[in-house]
This record gives C-alpha cells, structure tokens and sequence, in this order.
C-alpha cells in the first residue's frame, strides 16, 4: 500500500472575489497563506514525510506547496513545477466575475461550463492577452498545447501525461509523493485515478488546503481515499 | 558573453547571533527577507530574467531564492536543490559564538579557521547529533561525503561536482542562471571561476543577498564581475 498526497492549493484573491481564475496567475490570499500553514501542521502532526513534490507554474500552488513544506521543515525536497498540472485553462471566462456571468448566461449554462467534462467555455483567439503563448514560462509548448479553452477531458488530456511520465515513475520507486495543484487539474487526476463515470466527477468538489489522501495499491489502484483533519 | 548570477542568501538567525551555523539548517531573521525582497526589485528593475535557479539544500537559501523569484514574478522556473551548494561544514564550531570562540582560541585561529583554505575546524563525530549521517535529507550522500569537519578546500572540491554536471552545462545551454548559495560555497566558486589564489581568497568577503554578477566568455572564463546596485 501507498500514499499519494493531494492538496489543492489555499484561497487565491480571485477565490475571495469569486471570479474565473483558470491560467491567470492570481496570488494566495491572507487566508490561503493560514489555509496552507494549517496543512503543512496537520501532515506534521499526522508524521507525513514527502520525498519529492509535484505542482504547477502557477504561483498560488507554488506557494502553498513551499508554505506546506516549511511547516514540515521539509523545504529541501526537490520540486518539479509543470504547466500539465495548471487549473484549467478557462478561455474566455478567466478574469469574469462568477455571478455576473450567471446573470449573462444563466445558471444552467455557468454550471456546465464549471461541471460538465465536454463543455467548453467560450474560446479566446492567439490576440488576447490571456493567450499564454504571449507568456516566456509557455514559450516550450507546442503551439497545439497551448490553450483556447479547455472543457475537464482536455485537462485530463493534458495532465495524464505528467501522471505517467514524472509522477507515476516516483511511486513505482515507493517515494512518497504529494502534489499540490487546482481544483480542475486535481479533479482531472481523481476522475483517472478512481475511474470516475462524468457523472460522478461533474459533483466532485475539492476545498482549498485540506489534504487528501489516496491509498494506492501496488498497480496503483485507489484502495481508499480521505481527507486529513 | 552570459551573464551568471550569484546571491548569498539573506540574513540568518544565527548570522544575527553572531553563531557559526554552517550545515545548521537556521531560517532567515526578518531583515533576511526584506534583504531578499530587496535583491529581487533589483533584478527586476535591471530586468535580469532567469531560467533555472540553483540553491543549496537549506532554507536560508532556498527562501532567500523564493522571495527573490517571487518578487520577480517568475517562481515557475526549475530550482534545482543540491546538498553540494550547502555552506561549508564547520564542524564543532557549528552553533557556538564566534565572540566566545575568539576568547577562547585567540583571533588568530578563529581567522584561519574562518578564511584559510586549507585550516580545519576542530571535527565532530557520528555521535555528534550535528553529524549529517542523521539527517533524512544527507540519505543518499556517501559515508565519504559525509563531513566531520571542512576547510575551504574540501568545500571546493565538493562544490565543483555539481559546477561541472548541473551549472556549466545550464550555461551552455545559454540558459540564464542564478546560484543562491552561502558565503563559502560561494567563495569557493569564485576561487575557481576567477582562478584566485589562495590568498586572494582569504580576503574575500561576500555581503548577504547583494546580487553579483558575473560575466563570463565562451570558455566560461570571468571577463568582469560587479555587485548590482
């Protein structure tokens, strides 16, 4: 049996403004910094040890993680960052206010563009600002890997790869692995890890800064899985 | 012409305490962070860019380098930790007071145990809970690579490894990098990047978290180093 270790990252400002965050890289809050000091003391406090850390390029995971490890003392393990464990890229929903687009669009519409696998919000085009080719940390993606809009089955598209190619190969050497990433990019990961019908992923909801952890048998299947408190 | 920046990290609790700290894994006082904060608006408005950081395996330094990439908008890039960036090992004299030390030895052999390349401190054993074999993050290190005690030398030679295997060929990939390290893994990088003597060495003194620069040619060799203002 293994550990793997899921944190979704600490409230950002735009969580407390309740707006679409998806790539926009959008600090932790006042509270997401306590959030994430409160984690890092309950996975002391529990006797978790990590030997390696997974998370994004996006700064309000970074941070968590590094406040996490810092309450563990374990600031010295190495980090591997990945665009693959982004948030979804939310086109042009990023930077919208949740409410006033309900008031657009109505809530039938806001709930499918937020829950349902196959639906993409509205697209951007390469001349948006939030296109991230515009953006030096992106410059390594295909120009096929960079976003427009993504519905949760092209996040678990793109994060899959990183499960398999950095993240798994850790495991299968029994180190104890967390990964601290965004509610989309964790529920992708989940829907795998489980193999969650759409149905059953579109009700999954994940708080901010409450570890969660999967038992993992040896092919890496989900025996158990709970949050820490 | 690249450029290679090296910081010495922020100011230490122990730095405060006038204590010698060496593989003590001591945090940043308060003036460190806001030296170190200091050090990153300095990159930022002379508009350095990194793509890769390299810090030691202690959180003086790994800190100092986070406050500075954050600072800098850019904590995405990879940090690569290395228990071969750590400060030199001072042996016994790992948490005494230099004052104290000075009495007790005389200034002159607190001046060679601090600046001659080739004086020891007095060692530690493997009893000696400041013996690094004890500590979870040292695991994969050698029985070899385990110090007792180290002069600059010894520092240099462990140091120069990961030179050669994970900086120089960063840097020839052009990439831009920045070593967040301590004042006598630094200095024995300086030694060999400037090929100094020996007595040039003993005279080298590096201020905490002022970003200094070097400019090397294509062989890697210093053509002129300067401290960023």
């Amino acid at each position: 049996m293994q550990k793997l270790v899921l944190l979704r990252h600490g409230e950002s400002l735009w969580n407390k403004e309740n707006r679409f965050t998806g790539w926009t890289d959008i600090d932790l809050s006042e509270d997401g910094f306590r959030q994430s000091e409160q984690a890092g003391r309950l996975f002391k406090k529990h006797g978790f040890e990590f030997d390696i850390g997974f998370t994004s390029v996006l700064k309000r995971s970074i941070k968590t993680l590094h406040v996490v490890l810092d309450q563990m003392d374990m600031l010295w393990i190495p980090v591997q960052k990945s665009w693959r464990l982004n948030e979804r890229f939310y086109g042009a929903l990023q930077g919208l206010n949740k409410e006033a687009i309900t008031q657009q669009y109505g809530e039938e519409q806001v709930h499918k563009w937020r829950r349902d696998p196959h639906e993409h919000p509205p697209a951007i085009n390469e001349t948006d600002e939030r296109f991230p080719g515009h953006y030096l940390r992106y410059y390594d993606l295909t120009y096929r890997e960079l976003p427009l809009t993504e519905n949760l089955s092209e996040t678990m598209d793109r994060v899959l790869p990183f499960w398999h190619e950095a993240i798994v190969p850790a495991l299968r050497q029994n180190q104890k692995v967390i990964i601290c990433a965004h509610g989309n990019s964790l529920r992708a990961l989940i829907q795998y890890i489980e193999n969650l019908s759409d149905e059953a992923v579109t009700s999954l909801d994940i708080p901010t800064a409450i570890p969660l952890i999967y038992e993992l048998d040896e092919k890496l299947d989900c025996i158990k899985h709970y949050y820490l408190s």
